[in-house]
């Protein structure tokens, strides 16, 4: 490493799988401005921007909405961890990766939990959701909108009132979905949404959006524990069970977004200035017109894909529209098929995990990539790919997705 | 906000305070590079290259070197929830606010712990350590190197002798030294090191990294638990209780850097050029020079701080190269001289944090801005605003500086 690697210097690669996608220029740009100190007071405003783009970015009020400094990962551990109290029961609506996740992170946290399940390529029906609430009480429900492993989109209307009925709280992982379909905290009532940027946000990973409704922040205002070294005589500390994370802490968190400024992470300056840069982008386009390039440009690859011969994955009704699952056909080269596209096209899609590995491939048309062209330029370069492994082709991909989009 | 706030416009400032810094213009060029999928081997062939030169930059033979993806505060919490079992007993050595944290997460994470203190201001002897530990047989010894609310480098050598002799583990906080100070792994036999970007690194805050030893890795394995979703009938899961934490589980993370490409979260791709290009910068400068670099600056600015009649906090034979505290002059405006640094002149520089609140500036001189321009141009413009502010400064700070970068 006599040179230390040398300047860095990826290949321009289309990356049209599951999620990272490629950042919009104007995203990566805002990214190279000079730092600023966390208190400085334009630094501070730039926060308290960010908290009103990402209203709009997911159709609410609540006055808690930031970021978490992490992946979008991070974003659903700092949710579950500030909600969850030991002995916490959870709701969990599981139906893919994703919803596996959330039980792996209530396990962790000792909350006893219940599952509410769909096979994977399937949703669960509220009214299922609502029967196996209502049986287990649960303190909170948690559940996940679109989960990208199986490329299904969990409707969630009707969420909140069940919560509200009950007396739960709720959690959504929107990661996948926030900025490419409606996510919508306030009219779906729920209390806590998170998102991340390296999907439909156009951003890159590294940077976790969340929002908290006012009755979900009293909750976890009331185990709030100011840390050591910065708490004074008049810390106003809760009575519940403090939170059994510090760099998770919702509480010390939204004071540190809040005009107390308590001094909590080192805020993350540059994917700040990302994720600011998202949240304008997707502003400004408008989020009806950028829900609907989204899902025309899902309907044309799966159209595509299905002229071609090949079968599109799950039920048509509840398929995500920035994602789609194609049937890998029998005999054929997964990994070959793939290899082809990346080192003769330099385009990226995507394998699956659990049940459906080597049986889907994940095509995502997403963010910046979510455009006519580079639907167009994928299903093209699939279709040679796959003359090149021997799968008969039945018909013109690129003509069929240029009726949807011409249609 | 009808155009959305605008473009990110911050102004250029000279950031002298105890972190963030300004970012190396170097770092925040690599860091507009386009992404790459995840599993790319582009993708991955940085990942190892970030592994090989954090090694250089932690000075350790540690295969397990790699990044958490958060500020680094993650880095902290994902050690010690990865070290510390419930019941597990920590022996915390602390003098500042960054020695309590360390226990406020110990609280959390349900450990017992004893501390071992010294006033802020002061380090804690060795012997002093090793007293308490043969008292207290810890499983773990966690310390902080620099801590950056007191000024103060906490001695290291023999922490890994200690640790072996009693069968404790270690975790040393590094944040604010690494790349500016001598960060010895292997000489200090430390098993876990983190650090971050945006101080000595002159990066932005938002990436961790971390070195851990083979032992640890060995003890952390032990606690593996492959998560639903991935996981596969040969799953090697350890058998001592799970990690509380899914962001944090160390094992999973060393799972998703090692061949296995365990997917767990998506990793932060620019922040990762970001770290990359830090190290590239660091390793090609050489550490030696790079610490002399530091030596000089801080110690240029203690010598024009003393020039104009100012005293420096602490002892002077612990204190940090990169960051220097100031006492306030008795009925001197604290804030007025910060806004003025500020609103004059574009200078940051830094207040202090509980019991030195009020009592103190830091003002730092690291990684980009360890320059002796960017320390003359603060200790002129401190000057003018302390004159402007009544005090009567009794020499040229600057003529002082100048003595020791020319001397």
């Amino acid at each position: 490493m006599s040179d230390f690697f040398g300047e860095i210097n990826p290949p321009q690669r289309l990356l049209m799988g599951p999620g990272p996608v490629n950042a919009h220029p104007r995203v990566l740009r805002a990214m190279s401005a000079d730092l600023l100190g966390q208190f400085d007071p334009e630094m501070t405003a730039y926060m308290n921007e960010v908290m009103a783009l990402y209203r709009g970015v997911f159709q609410t009020q609540n006055r808690w909405t930031f970021l978490i400094d992490g992946t979008a990962r991070a974003g659903i551990e700092a949710a579950l961890v500030s909600l969850i109290e030991p002995g916490s029961k959870v709701l969990i609506v599981r139906s893919g990766r994703f919803g596996l996740l959330l039980t792996e992170i209530a396990e962790r946290l000792g909350a006893a939990y219940s599952t509410v399940d769909a096979p994977w390529g399937e949703v669960v029906p509220m009214a299922r959701i609502r029967e196996a609430a209502l049986d287990y009480r649960p303190h909170v429900i948690a559940c996940v909108h679109g989960d990208t492993s199986t490329t299904m989109a969990q409707p969630l209307e009707g969420l909140g009132e069940l919560c509200r009925e009950i007396g739960a709280l709720s959690y959504v992982d929107a990661t996948a979905t926030l900025g490419g379909m409606a996510v919508e905290a306030d009219k779906w009532g729920a209390d806590i949404v998170t998102g991340g940027l390296q999907k439909c946000m156009g951003g890159p990973s590294g940077s976790a959006p969340i929002t908290i409704s006012d009755r979900a922040a009293e909750f976890i205002f009331s185990r709030r524990h100011t840390e050591k070294g910065i708490r004074t005589t008049d810390a106003e500390d809760g009575d519940r069970a403090r939170i059994g994370s510090n760099y998770f802490d919702l509480a010390m968190i939204m004071d540190y977004w809040s005009d107390k400024r308590l001094n909590h992470h080192t805020e993350a300056t540059t994917m700040l200035y990302g994720a600011r840069e998202c949240a304008r982008l997707v502003l400004a386009e408008g989020l009806e017109t950028r829900f609907e390039r989204h899902a025309k440009a899902g309907a044309a690859m799966a159209a595509g894909a299905r002229a071609m011969g090949l079968s599109v994955y799950g039920d048509d009704r509840y398929r995500m529209t920035n994602v789609t699952g194609i049937h890998i056909p029998a005999g054929l080269d997964d990994a070959a098929v793939r290899r082809r596209m990346r080192e003769d096209f330099e385009i990226e899609i995507g394998t699956a995990f659990g049940p459906l590995q080597g049986k889907i491939w994940r095509i995502g048309a997403m963010g910046y990539n979510a455009m006519k062209h580079k639907v167009l330029i994928t299903l093209g370069a699939l279709e040679a790919c796959l003359r090149a492994e021997g799968f008969a082709v039945t018909g013109s991909g690129v003509d069929a997705a240029l009726e949807v989009f011409n249609g």
